[in-house]
Order: C-alpha cells, then structure tokens, then sequence
C-alpha cells in the first residue's frame, strides 16, 4: 500500500480533540515512507443526530465501508436518550463490519503509576468477542411502564461466532512469548453459552498444541486483575464480559487515557476500527485536557493491521517513551499529541 | 426468639471447616441470652450428587423451609461437571426460597491490608438482586457440538422483581448516614432491562427523598472501585453485575476470605440463607487453612436478621478486633474461630 484511505469519526466530545491528535501522528508515521494519507470525515453522533434524528444511514455506512480503516474518537452525549447512539451508532458500526475481535490490549507502561500498591508486570491484551453475547440487541420489552413489565436481554452464541473469535484469541496467544491464553465466562451459571465457549477453546486448542490455557468465571477474573494481573497473557472471553474487564484492565494500568482498542475484521471483508476505549467524557470536553494518548495508541494498532509494521512500532515506541518521561507534568492535548508526534518523526 | 431453628449446609471442601467455626461463634454470642440454638444438618453438595445423583430434593427443600435460617459453607467441587451444583443447588436455593436481597457488605478494616495502593475508606454495601436476570435459567442450546449450534442466555426482568429490591436498597441507604445510592447496570446496551431499572429507581427514589442517587455503567463502576471505592454507600444492581462486583470489592478490600453475604427473603415466607461469598477452595481444602472470617461475619447478618441485633453487633466487633489484631501470624482455620469466639465470649 503506498496510500491509505481513512474514514474519520471524531464523534462526541473529547473525540474531536484526541482525534485531530491521532491523525497528527499518523501523518508523522507514514510522512517518511511517502505514504499518502487520505481522511474522509464523517459527521455522527450527537449534533447528527439533534439536527437530523440519524444516527447511522445506509449511505453513510456504504461510504464508510469503501474505506480502508476507521478512526472514532468517541460516541454519546448526556442530551441524547441513552442507548440511542450507542445502539444506532457504534454497535451498528461494529455488528455491520463484522468487527468480531475487540483486541484491548493492557499494558502497564515505564512511568506510569498503578493504583494498585504491587502491580507485577502488566502485558496481556484482551480479545473480547465483538458481534455476539447480549450485544446483539435481541430481547425487549412488554407492558412498559406498569407493574407487570417484563423485559428481556438475549444472549445470543453461536459456534460460528464463538470458534472465530476463539481461534484468532490462540494464533495472537501462539504468538506472544508465553502463549498463555485464559477463557474467561460464567459456564457454572450460563451452561449453555459457557459451555459451547469452553468446548469451542477445547477443541481449537488442538490447532495450537503450544499455547496452555485456563479458565477463571469472571467474577474471579476480577479478582486476579486486583491481585495478580500477570498472570494473564491473552485472554478470551465474550461481548460484555470484555466490556467490563477492559475497564478494570484499563483502570489498573494507568487509566482509560491510554487504553487502545481495535475493532478487527479479520477477514478484511469491510474496515476495521481503531477507537480509545474511553468515552466522550462531555464534563473535560472542550478544555484541551484530554489525554490523546489511548487514541495514538489505538492508531498504532491501525498502523500494524494495515500492514505498516514498523510505522505501527514506532508510534508505540514514541508513546511508551513519552510515557516513560511524562512524569507529573501537566500538558494540553495538542501537547502531548505534538510530543509523541516529534518522538515519532525522530 | 429463645431459639433459633437453623438449617446447616456445610458442603464441599472448606466448606465444612469455615461452617465449623461458623456455629461455634453462633453458640458463644447466644450463649449469654440462653437462646436454644438447634442445627439441622443436610447432606447436600458434590457427596450426595455422586451418591445419588440428587443435588436439592423437593423433601430436602421443604424440610429446609421449615427452618428459621440457613447457615451454608460452599458448593462445588471440580469432580462435578459445571453448573449442575451451582444451578441444582445453590441457585435453586435462592431462587426457591426467594432471596431476592442478595446483600453483600464490603468494608476495608483496620488492620487488613487492601492491594490498591490507596484504597481510602471502603464500607459499602452492593444489594444485588437475587432471583432474575441472566440467572433465571432461561435459555438453551441447539445442535450442541455441531457447526451449526446457538446457544442463549435469557436475562429476565420485572417490574414486580426489580422494584421490590430497588425499595430493599433505598431502605437499606436511608438508615446509613450517607443516604445515597448507586445504580450499576449497563442501560446504553442492555436497553430494555436497564431502563427497567433507572426507571424503578427514580420511581422509588420518590419514596426516600433524602437519599441521593447516582448511576455508573458496570464497566466504569470496576474503575471506581479501583482507583476510587470511597465514592459508593449502597449500591443496587442485577444478578450478574452483582456477582462480579463484589468479587472485586471482596479483592479491594482483603479478599473473598473475609466477604460475607445474607441471601435475604425481606418478606419472610422462607428462611433467609447466609453464606460466605468464596467457594469451597478445593485447592486448600481439609488442610486447616481456610479463613472461617468471612463465614463469621456472614453470621453476623444471620444474628442481625433474626432480630439478634446485639450478638449481630458483638460478632461483628469481634471480627474487627481479631482482624486489627491479626498482623502477619499464621493461623488454622481453628484458631481464628477461637480467637474470635474468645472475643464473643469476652
Ligand atoms: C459505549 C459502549 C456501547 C461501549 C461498549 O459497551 O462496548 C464501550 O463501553 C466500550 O467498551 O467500547
Ligand atoms: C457459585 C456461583 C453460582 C455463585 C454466583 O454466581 O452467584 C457465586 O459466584 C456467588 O457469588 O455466590
């Protein structure tokens, strides 16, 4: 590839701000290589949605898919119903591009500070299954609003959906220095969708003979991320279970100011996307006080999937520096964007 | 009450131990008032299914019934295949006798050592709801073990399930000097459910107008019990959400060997049930190791619920005597138990 072609989608809030940060680096990596960064910028999310009422057309999606990657800032705004953008938008983004790896790695990075007292080493990376489990907006709800309401969520599991996710979770396991890879559910409560997911790790792991793996209920997962994170080398586990890990993932490791996440599709039938796993935090938006670092981070994960290896290292290299220096001074976005941007270009 | 009537289901594993010294710290805090205590007790758990392949018969589940509570250890044992104990006996029990207070009480003492690096003062309680959501059972599986298998998990809930809890949690905040509330859920995904729930608490809220409220998604609410745990009083919450929080705020704040929980029937047509959160630790099991605390302090919320508010209050104190006391020294499962009856007994 000598050109890249992104669709831009700054979203709500601070996503605007860490965005222009993200590009400003990605631009920095490819500048010497000649590679020609195109950015088409969508507008959605709130104000879209105020002005319109859309939150995600056909034709925006059409246009969307004849890119090469995504880059999304954040999604939500307290003045839209909640779920709106969240369900219309983002979910839609990832369930319509087959987004099925959430890749999120965690990483505790030289100089910056756990709130755990003995955090150990912290470097595993979270591949949370992306287009199943109680995402899928199946369920509703009946008699809303009187006292026999019911309301339903359905989790909805597939061998198809599950084997997928689970074989990409051993090959990243197969290729990391421990190839470790833990499943991480509930299958003493939710037999069934536990069971096909321990049987689908099971019978993939057959494929992989080098990788060793165990099992924790999440419950208990969130307990070894308080006392014992290193433990974890990959871990596998579904939709919302990921969902909540790699907030605590993020939390013990610095903040979801630095936690990256990839949307992956990984048979290239339409975009990925690359997104902080932060949100549009409205209460710092506007004040140039967010930390760009998570959506830099997730642009070197953009960087590796397009097949830009070292550009995608040296964006990495550049943030795990600046991290190491950073030390407690206080920088504007543009600031730290401008730093890792600098390291970048060397 | 001049007697209590209890039902004892030690278990599997430490199960037995930490129920051992559960009832010996029972007997010293009745011993003063001459209350009879009796025990019952049923032969249920990993020995009993492989016997029979019974894990709650409707005989075992009425004569239970008749008692005026439930002391339990843990369920579970690696030798049985996943869920059939946890579903067939421990659920059923809950969900049979209709505990749908789920009250587990999270407090850093002194003298215990929590692995955040500054955990402030931690001393909330997360009212859990005990008898719907993902727990209910409903769901199943089709063409198992094929390409083609789906398998569903059916979080199921109500008006009349969500608010009845939502009321116990409003109450329970109302008698805390904090007065305020937090709902977990996760309502910008799970929409149907979660507006269910932020509905019912500001319907509730009307009822209890001098406590405040608040809402976290649950991903963020495992970030705030990382780096800021203070914030939380009560919290209400789902089945699910609730099982996995209180893992970790059993973690930030010692570990699941001192987390107590009550499985509550507020209205008392069954006797309530009050168990450590920690499983039967088949790893350390029968070595003399276990941390009966957890169990101790989980009869503490049996004594408050029977109306035994000053023994409640003194095995309480008890716990936070030994516990400040404890230091470093290395003791049997045993000695804890005498050390804190010892206390009881004064
Ligand atoms: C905003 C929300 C829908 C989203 C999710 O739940 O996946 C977010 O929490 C995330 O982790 O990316
Ligand atoms: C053993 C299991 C079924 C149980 C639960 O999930 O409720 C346990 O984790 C708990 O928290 O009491």
């Amino acid at each position: 590839t000598d050109a890249i072609d992104l669709a831009v989608v700054a979203g709500d809030g601070i996503g605007t701000e860490v965005v222009e940060q993200g590009l400003a680096v990605l631009e920095a990596a490819l500048a010497p290589s000649g590679t020609k960064l195109s950015t088409t910028e969508f507008d959605l999310g709130a104000q879209r949605w105020h002005a319109t009422g859309e939150t995600l057309t056909d034709e925006d999606l059409e246009k969307i898919k004849s890119h090469d990657a995504i880059l999304l800032g954040a999604i939500g705004d307290p003045s839209v119903p909640s779920g709106v953008l969240e369900r219309g938008l983002l979910l839609k983004l990832r369930f319509a591009l087959d987004h099925y790896v959430n890749l999120r790695p965690t990483k505790l990075y030289q100089g910056v500070t756990s709130p755990l007292a003995n955090p150990g080493e912290i470097d595993f990376v979270v591949v949370r299954e992306g287009t199943e489990g109680p995402y899928v907006g199946n369920g509703g709800a009946l008699r809303v609003g009187t006292p026999a309401e019911i309301a339903t969520e359905v989790s909805v599991n597939t061998a198809f959906g599950v084997e997928r996710v689970v074989r990409d979770a051993f090959a990243r396991a197969a290729a990391r220095p421990r190839k470790h890879l833990t499943l991480v559910h509930k299958h003493n409560v939710l037999v069934h969708a536990g069971h096909l997911w321990r049987r689908t790790v099971e019978a993939v792991n057959a494929e992989f003979p080098d990788v060793t793996t165990d099992y924790a209920h999440v419950d208990a997962a969130t307990i070894y991320l308080t006392t014992n994170p290193s433990r974890f080398d990959v871990i596998v586990t579904d939709n919302l279970f990921g969902d909540i890990l790699t907030d605590q993932a993020a939390a013990i490791s610095g903040g979801i100011g630095l936690a990256a996440s990839a949307n992956i599709n990984p048979d290239r039938t339409a975009p990925s996307m690359f997104e902080p796993v932060h949100g549009s935090a409205p209460d710092i938006a506007g004040q140039g006080k967010a930390d760009p670092t998570a959506t830099i981070l997730s642009v070197s994960l953009l960087l590796d999937h397009l097949g830009f290896a070292a550009e995608s290292a040296l964006v990495h290299d550049a943030v795990a520096a600046d991290l190491a220096a950073r030390g407690d001074a206080v920088r504007t976005t543009d600031q730290v964007g401008r730093d890792i941007a600098a390291r970048v270009t060397g």
